[in-house]
């Protein structure tokens, strides 16, 4: 029996602003099965990997993130905004719409015997996934796979992603944004 | 044979500022026995007690209370910052050392059919547990227990909560601070 995690996202229209469909995750989360399976779909996906690692984008990120590593049984990396972890950073800049933003991880604490899986709730036009893998490459591990709960394809960050040799794995997809 | 979490909170002085010893629980995720050992001992303690929803508190208690929320198989909702959730919420204030704060959840999600565990990384003066619990209480839901990786009993907060019916769980401790 497939459970359909898509019927339990919500969306609310004109949020954060006017003309957005905002794709609501925290309907899923709530839902013991829909949380459960969400995590158990990106988990099982990447089981024979070899992943050491998976690393979170804060803070819906953070949620599916740590439930991930939870069932697979490996370490959780948090990637932070700029400011946010107390230890030695490494940090990307990264293009917003209007100015640029920076998220950082530990240093010191991925090196290139590590292969890292990024979760995250929703990939949209992808530049923070971008940032992010770049900051996770640039430790030296192998960051090839990204999972995301929800894809919305037609802004084209999965797309983005995949060109930069990442593979996708999304959930759900919202076409037609 | 039983792991020593403790060991694995790195301790970063002077930060965020002079004198302060802060105590960083991003070592002890990113150690895959310790993060899953932590989440473990959290919901073994609460597994009997019908716990229907885990309440974890933006962005270092998401970590845990997801995976808390995904070892118990209940739902998890996430307590944030004003102005983070985008459908209808109630909120609540409290005082910080200079200044009010406000922290927020979704309103109808939780109802007196529910028990909620709240999960956060490290309780200190308490002001935004008691203000958790106090959101959580608010809705009708049934929120008598709180766990914390970390309690720093000097700074008073787990009394403070104790004092509201709060049973408390604390994996480890640093007095003296």
């Amino acid at each position: 029996m497939s459970l359909d995690l898509k019927s339990l996202v919500r969306t609310i229209p004109d949020y954060p602003k006017k003309g957005i469909l905002f794709r609501d995750i925290t309907t899923l989360i709530e839902d013991p099965q829909g949380f459960r399976e969400s995590v158990k779909r990106i988990s099982e996906a990447h089981a024979d990997l070899g992943i050491t690692h998976v690393a979170g984008i804060e803070a819906r990120g953070f949620i599916f993130g740590a439930g991930v590593a939870i069932e697979m049984g490996v370490g959780f990396v948090p990637i932070r905004k700029r400011g946010k972890l107390p230890g030695e950073t490494i940090g990307q800049n990264y293009v917003l719409e209007y100015g640029v933003d920076t998220i950082e991880i530990h240093a010191n604490v991925l090196n290139s015997h590590h292969k890292v899986l990024l979760v995250d709730d929703l990939i949209a036009t992808g530049g923070t996934a971008i940032a992010a893998i770049g900051l996770l490459r640039r430790t030296g591990a192998q960051a090839d796979h990204a999972a995301f709960v929800i894809d919305l394809p037609d802004l084209g960050g999965a797309d983005k992603l995949r060109s930069e040799s990442v593979q996708i794995q999304a959930l759900i997809d919202f076409a037609g944004h």
